[in-house]
């Protein structure tokens, strides 16, 4: 008979039907016993009449969180709180017996335990209801941002993660034996989405894993995390590339409110909000003088231009007040604190053509125009202190025809974690990998 | 003045117009310059009426494959070969000069160099139309896979590819130094997809890049690829895995069709099919004995009861003669050439609830039911001459309730390398990684 998912059990009343799922808890009466079993749609009591058979036998042995298929018939029952239904268990078959002892509790919803420990048992931690939501919105943001890339043209990129070259920055990257040489692991699909520009692909997107050997503690940092990368040809400015990122998150975001908006404000409390209007966009020294003079922050003096995390947190709290918008890109970064591919300014040649988008106080996204002319990006490569050797590849890419272009890097875990308003990025990944983490 | 696509040229016929893209040749005539420009919608016909001025001096001096916007006056032009139409150029602006000695040619679409001297160009050879396609289908491929996949209710995994443990099989992992320790590049998402399935997530599936390091070179082998998986809770045996794939590879290749048919017939010259009915699924033993009686051919003994690449050709060959379908489930693999997850009959101890799944001629896919019982688990680990405590983590994931589940791997690449009739995966990806390849 084929599995009924408890979700649609309603529709089954008076019918029989099999269900299959995790038995949450277990109440041996005397002459009762009741279940309640758990798939991933739903719970649903299980009821059998108490009997010298070997069907209670069964239940009686079920340790708690075994596998079980069960098929009865589906009965109204005003008076059982869980949905005003219930099984009439006719048979039993355990699939799997759960050991007794239980390293973390699932059936509660509680989490009075340490984050390292749930990481620990991450298999049992998941079984909680809010980790699959926060999966399924995942899998539909994702789902969605996809949508709107191919609807506009876009082509799908899967680039390498091993690397002949130690490139973009040498003290962040993971090196491995590879054959004879040494390999080397992405920290981002930067150069080869390039590539893709100079290859007349016009416009890409890619969402992969990439990886940081850094030593970083933060709630927003790992070593390895999925990176969510688009690049686009023949823009005028980076600005550009920041009307096509609104553009896209509206699209998402409604795309994910459509779909889970009752229960992430169930669940997490929060409601999923579509921003109206163009996201404000103000030049970071501007940015630094309204932290000074209207919120009483003075960015610390070793950020070298850039932002710190208080003063990301400060700028949004201000445009949230001004503008009523939790977005807000931060544009025109000194070169200092860009690399060297960024473009910039015509008319200043100490700013690039960059920016970072925050959300809620976190940064999101850094993008750019990036130099398409190979001497300028020469010069740029050489004032950087740095050779051109090792880059030479990614230089030539530009040497035989190349658009203007640019994009931006997103962080999908962060992106979650604000959308959901959990407190670190390990709530949002699948299996986190920190420096301290390789397991399991 | 916004760019227009090529494609959409015949729309703006004896309006003023801006396209953009490369110049693909250059006739620069007494009186008269004519450009052929190339977007990756298609080729246009630029003329100008030469001149003592600086557009013509500019029209003059561009290389082959500059990259150049042009705005001017669309007109029909029916002597014209290309597309009967033309722009009469008004303005000309030189995005990026090409080096005037291409190392690769591109204009007249032909592949008379090696492969190799083309990976080392490979933005240059990915600007031929045909190379752009497959990365068009290869889009429409996985947009699909993933409609499917939604619709029916699955999450979307990003396992991590940072491993702490040498899991499955320690010879053709790639390691590195991580921090104090060592770290493993997954070679698939197997042990974290099954994972899902004991966390609850009932059907999961990745996109996502793995790792072999193995010294393999052969037209379907790399050491990074992208490895499509699927998993799926509560089947009753192989076969459920079966029918799925089956519906998810008939719902995308019908999309293939929708969307690329023309042009796939055109370029490629080959037909999408769909398959119609059921998939044939004959047990290897019986293929083995197919292949002798019937194709003359005995499979290798070295082979231990597995097929070799002939094999596999020549059991396709004997199915499209008999069944009429491309494709051949072989089923029912004896454990030697098995891991030791996989589920064995209950009737023949011998064999293994697994499937490989071939098309014209290549196994695209490797698949089963996974053994979900922890103590015939560890038998069979331990039979295999393996010890437990290296993969514990992973015999962990079955011990607290876990669903009877199964799922697959396939190679995205091996798919369009068939699909597209083309002899290598080295021509559908987009930058290949070999023993001797690590770049560009």
């Amino acid at each position: 008979m084929n599995r009924v998912l408890i979700k649609d059990v309603d529709k089954y009343i008076s019918q029989k039907i099999t269900v299959s799922g995790w038995v949450e808890t277990l109440r041996d009466q005397k002459k009762m016993q009741f279940i309640v079993l758990r798939d991933h749609t739903g719970k649903l009591q299980l009821t059998n009449m108490k009997a010298d058979d070997e069907k209670s036998r069964l239940i009686s042995a079920c340790s708690l969180e075994s596998c079980i298929t069960v098929t009865g018939i589906a009965v109204s029952a005003p008076n059982v709180k869980l949905g005003q239904k219930e099984l009439l268990v006719e048979e039993v078959s355990v699939e799997n017996f759960a050991e007794p002892l239980l390293p973390l509790a699932i059936a509660d919803n509680t989490d009075d335990v340490s984050i390292d420990h749930r990481m620990d048992w991450r298999y049992l931690d998941l079984r909680k209801r809010d980790r699959l939501l926060i999966f399924q919105v995942q899998t539909t943001a994702e789902m969605a941002m996809r949508e709107y890339w191919i609807n506009n043209g876009y082509v799908e990129l899967h680039s390498p993660k091993l690397m002949g070259h130690a490139s973009e920055s040498g003290s962040e990257l993971f090196s491995l034996d590879y054959f004879d040489r040494k390999a080397y692991l992405a920290q981002s699909p930067q150069f080869y989405k390039q590539m893709a520009m100079s290859a007349g692909f016009d416009k890409v997107f890619e969402i992969g894993s990439v990886f940081r050997a850094e030593p970083s503690f933060t709630s927003r940092h790992a070593t390895e995390f999925v990176s969510i990368d688009m690049e686009i040809s023949w823009i005028k400015s980076h600005h550009d590339v920041m009307d096509e990122e609104e553009a896209w998150i509206r699209y998402f975001l409604q795309k994910i409110k459509d779909r889970h908006a009752d229960e992430i404000k169930e669940v997490f409390g929060q409601e999923v909000e579509i921003p109206e209007g163009r996201f404000p966009r103000i030049p970071l020294a501007e940015v630094i003088s309204i932290l000074d003079t209207e919120m009483g922050y003075k960015v610390p003096q070793k950020q070298k231009g850039d932002l710190d995390p208080e003063g990301e947190r400060l700028i949004c709290e201000y445009t949230k007040k001004k503008y009523n918008c939790d977005f807000c890109f931060v544009i025109d970064y000194p070169i200092a604190a860009r690399p060297f591919y960024h473009m910039r300014h015509e008319d200043n040649n100490n700013l690039t053509k960059s920016f970072d988008l925050l959300w809620k106080g976190l940064e999101l996204t850094t993008g750019a125009q990036r130099e398409h002319r190979v001497e300028i990006l020469q010069k740029q490569i050489l004032e950087k202190g740095m050779t051109l050797p090792p880059i030479q590849f990614y230089i030539d890419f530009f040497k035989y025809g190349a658009p203007p272009h640019g994009g931006l890097g997103f962080g999908l875990s962060r992106m979650l974690m604000k959308l959901l308003n959990l407190p670190s990025i390990k709530e949002v990944t699948y299996l986190f990998r920190g420096p301290n983490r390789l397991t399991p």
